[in-house]
């Protein structure tokens, strides 16, 4: 029986070993999608508490929590403290056994905090208090101490086209920032004329930030335009869109600009002019970003809020999702095809949420596959529900049947939180114990030549691969 | 080489026997839903014949059958003998390698009768002889003797709200039942506007069983509420409904009253019309089952009587039902956000047939457990099809990755024969080696407080959760 | 670590290597599935060089290609020479670790050229003159020779109704021909009725080989009876059909008759048109192979020619394919059923592309498994991206789980090339180890009688279940 997460966590061989420890974790860390506020790391403030840290947004233990009988008020609640919230979550993790929180809890205590003890309710306390001494006293417990210590060279944040950077400029400005944190355009605010109020105030605030009057469907163009170029000039190199599935109607330009004046003027439109206007905006923001040379990231396929009475009281992002079904094979293809028929085509990557999808989106790749860079149209890491180890095999798994696993740009967070960082090394290590089971089994080869292919692989794909796709 | 079918069948591992002998294997067995005939427990009359028992009703193994060529006169037919049926079936046996039918199979004959022996042509008389030997002398080849044999405490029957449960009535009366029986409400004929005629015939049944005169909408639920309440009374604990799909649209109660006149009149309704009705009956009966306190079942997903030439020489029920294909993710997450959002979505369990679904049904859960009950939300064990080790793992893995498997209520039968209880063994070694694997693998820690922990999971999925969860 | 590839590649254990080397490997090949081209079997000219055999028109290799960033010229180009070609394809072979064609590749080199050598940039040249080399002089490779070499028994080949078959004639002739090779029956441009004028031009040319005066519906009809009838003279024993989803509305003959009229007319369709006559065609081609007591085969779910550009560069079938979402369970099932109910349901196989519908299809079986004929319905190899490693272990785990594993007629190439058949080697190395892997857990006995079944159940899949099966 293997110790609970030692040295070999997840690595059930010695080639595992040997490629994770020799090759795999020298490698830096580029987390190039994440949720980090920018506002944090420019004024690198002291985290106050690991409840703070753990449990002030973390929507995944949350649900957890909620899920083992835990109420709502020791979750989101104000009128429980830090050590009621803390004492509950210690209740819930030996709760938790075979879910990634364990895994990510233990891995955090463990890399951050030097803690290799599993937390129950028997030392909670201790270790509450352990936790909140160090985050007290050890400077490392910063944004940016913890991204040093963590060995992270590049993140790329999230940001609405809207967003001033302001954050992002004190940060580039700033000689003692070691680690490169770069926006990333998420103009889903844009295209949302689900809502054609909130759809006018956004076009307002579009109108003010770049300095454009927008009357027309057009002018709101030129002031995505202007935007985007502001990103390009700060560092900006991709872009991300949050979709339910792909839309690839048909429409002109004139029924394009009929249905912005609609929605301008606050008029409902019908399910069609939503899915036209969609369908259009995707092409054009596509075109910014082939023309910018960027890489375009698309997450489809979750069902948000699906609990209005605690989207009523707690608002979005916490916890209340889940993992729709999208029939958008035929869409994703039509919507590619449009770009690469007009050569506007950038480099793509496409993340599901739904893994009965795995195959469709594996095999769509090599349809735009043009030759021009390894690699061009990528599968995302598991995303979200799927960042775990049975999701990241099931990608990688697929993906090497169905293209090119060496090819893979890799790991990336998607979070919000400073402690997020060990999951690169999870990723890893179940990268390597992948690749070392096939060698293992002489399914893949490991003398001379391929020796060293195979330990470059492992090196690209957790960080060479990545720098060169982005050109980071 | 492992033995075939030894003592730590499907256990892996040192500590995958000890879980499952020292703390699973213990457990008395809750059948939380199956499809006994209340009728035969309270009669108890003894076995005829092997083949009375294991060829009846079993549309598993005439499923098998006609795949290996079998004529249909030796699965239904009344012209031939015991004998001959089951000599058809022992030659079909070694053709089931790696099919569950094989090892329930063996499991059955291990348990209840002491035979080890794999049956085939060569021993089949052999083993006939010896089964019918054994059925017509030991008392233990009963309802209620297997039902002591095998330590079940608690039987949930399927019941129709027009049942007058009279035999769970003189079971209870019994003082010599060892075994509790419960009845659970299915009232899916109370909701088939499809065929408008057994619909009216439906209604005249209910209007007289309830002592109601049903000439609306209301009288009908009047009907069904006093139906509710009765069976509340015989210490029904839960409801069941198969659907193919969740039915979600809006309606008014003017709609759905004017829906009901015109199918108690025999006319056909549209296929929307169809729809709305369910719609409303489903959120009626989940008021019905919160106000009750009772658990919720939806069984989803199958496509049934697909052979119309065998459903018109057979009827339902025999062997020619499949998995179908719903996109149901989004209505789903409506009817259960309708009733949550009134406060009056009771304990639910949801139970799909394609695991296609899995992750969908798996997220599902989170976005409706509120902290009043742990798992008040649950993921149904791997259903009918999924009633399988390939099922049950991909279940449990998933449940495990996106929810929480501590608090999983565990295996059903789902059955109509009694000699159907070694599917909890069965259930219980899978488990156990799964868990188990986690830990010899250092993914799950497995000393101290958390070997007691893993300990205490393994028996509460076995029998603790569901007493609890259901009341028993 | 296993040796790369060596004599037991694949083969987990010895009960493993002893299943593969006694009783699979000794087995000959039927093909009953590809797409060789006959004029190339009879003509059986000498190849001139690997890339011609292995780049000429592979166009698995070619996405690889793509997506290792290799320009087009050398996947399709005019303007690069074999060696060039070559040369890309060798850099590219390392980036394909984990990808069935790293395995397809070594296998060629190893049973083909008896090279066991893993091909990079090192040796590329080296391995590329001793296979020009070997190919130059050996006369093994001719199209007869490499059937003669891997013992393939039966092929079939891939002809649509139109074709004279003459190169089947010329072979048929020749008394120095070892491997039988028969016609199949694919009549997809007959009912291809989206693009009326190609429609018409085909039904010209069916009047035309058939010599049919073609005005009505039921013209064509006799014509593509007269066909089948020819087809069916020549040796031909199943139909195959390429179908995006299946087609089962209901429709009138007067509907189909008028319909047929429009298209002939060159008139455009409504898309309920299009999938009516499709319905008819599907009912009546499955009608005409079950008067000859054929099987029909179905490859479902593929969304072909996604790429515009490359399609009007390349033309179809070069690499821009790839699985499609199609919920058709209702379908399939609708249009199995109309053929069950009139008892016109001949023997049949079902393949689909996407591995969601695993269970869908696996389930379907068995709801017109009829005990006419063993393993009547049958759920076809992996297909298309699916002929690999997990693929086909999916495909054989579920219908083991959920049918007959016993009664599979296994392994088909499906493949343009005469050095495609060491993938029934790879099937049955993986059948091997599958099996063997649940007799080592103690899942299959593997004693007495048993032992005898298992044997007998591996050489049955390998060979004997096709030859009953087809009749050859």
């Amino acid at each position: 029986m293997k110790a609970f997460m030692d040295k070999n966590f997840l690595l059930q061989s010695e080639t595992a070993q040997e490629l994770y420890h020799e090759h795999a974790a020298k490698m830096p860390i580029i987390d190039y999608h994440c949720h980090l506020v920018p506002q944090m790391v420019a004024e690198n403030k002291r985290f106050e508490s690991i409840t703070q840290i753990w449990l002030g947004g973390d929507h995944y233990k949350w649900r957890a929590m909620r899920s083992n009988g835990v109420d709502e008020r020791f979750c989101t609640g104000q009128d429980t403290s830090d050590w009621e919230k803390f004492e509950k979550w210690a209740e819930t993790v030996p709760y938790t056994f075979r879910n990634p929180l364990y895994h990510w809890t233990h891995l955090e205590l463990k890399t951050a905090f030097g803690i290799d003890k599993t937390l129950n309710p028997e030392n909670a306390r201790e270790i509450f208090d352990e936790c909140n001494e160090q985050i007290k006293n050890d400077p490392k417990f910063t944004p940016r101490g913890l991204m040093e210590h963590y060995k992270v060279e590049t993140v790329c944040t999230t940001d609405d086209p809207v967003d001033s950077l302001e954050w992002h400029k004190a940060v580039a400005a700033d000689p003692t920032m070691k680690t490169k944190m770069l926006p990333a355009w998420r103009p889903d605010k844009a295209m949302a004329v689900d809502n054609v109020v909130a759809f006018g105030e956004y076009v307002k605030k579009l109108a003010q930030v770049s300095d454009t009057d927008i009357n027309r469907f057009e002018d709101m163009m030129d002031a995505l335009q202007k935007r985007h170029d502001f990103f390009a000039s700060m560092g900006c190199k991709l872009s991300d869109h949050g979709i339910e599935e792909f839309y690839a109607e048909d429409y002109t330009d004139v029924e394009i600009a009929d249905i912005f004046d609609k929605a301008l003027c606050g008029r409902e439109l019908t399910e069609m002019e939503i899915r036209q206007f969609k369908s259009a905006m995707l092409v054009r923001f596509a075109e910014m970003d082939h023309a910018s040379g960027w890489a375009q990231q698309f997450h489809y396929g979750a069902i948000r809020d699906n609990n209005t009475r605690m989207f009523c009281q707690l608002g979005p992002d916490t916890g209340f999702d889940s993992i729709g079904q999208f029939t958008t094979a035929k869409n994703m293809s039509k919507f590619l095809d449009r770009l690469d028929s007009q050569g506007k085509l950038t480099k793509t990557i496409l993340y599901n949420l739904n893994p009965a999808d795995n195959e469709t989106v594996a095999t769509m790749l090599g349809n735009f596959q043009d030759g021009s860079v390894p690699g061009k149209i990528q599968w995302g890491s598991g995303w979200w529900f799927l960042d775990q180890k049975d999701g990241m095999q099931k990608q990688m798994n697929a993906l090497s049947l169905l293209g090119l696993l060496s090819r893979f740009v890799g790991m990336l967070t998607d979070s919000r939180s400073f402690l997020s960082y060990p999951r690169h090394e999870y990723f890893r290590r179940i990268l390597c114990n992948l690749v070392a089971t096939d060698i293992e089994n002489g399914e893949v080869p490991f003398t001379g030549y391929e020796a060293k292919r195979v330990k470059q692989m492992i090196e690209d794909i957790s960080y060479n691969n990545a720098k060169q796709y982005f050109g980071f």
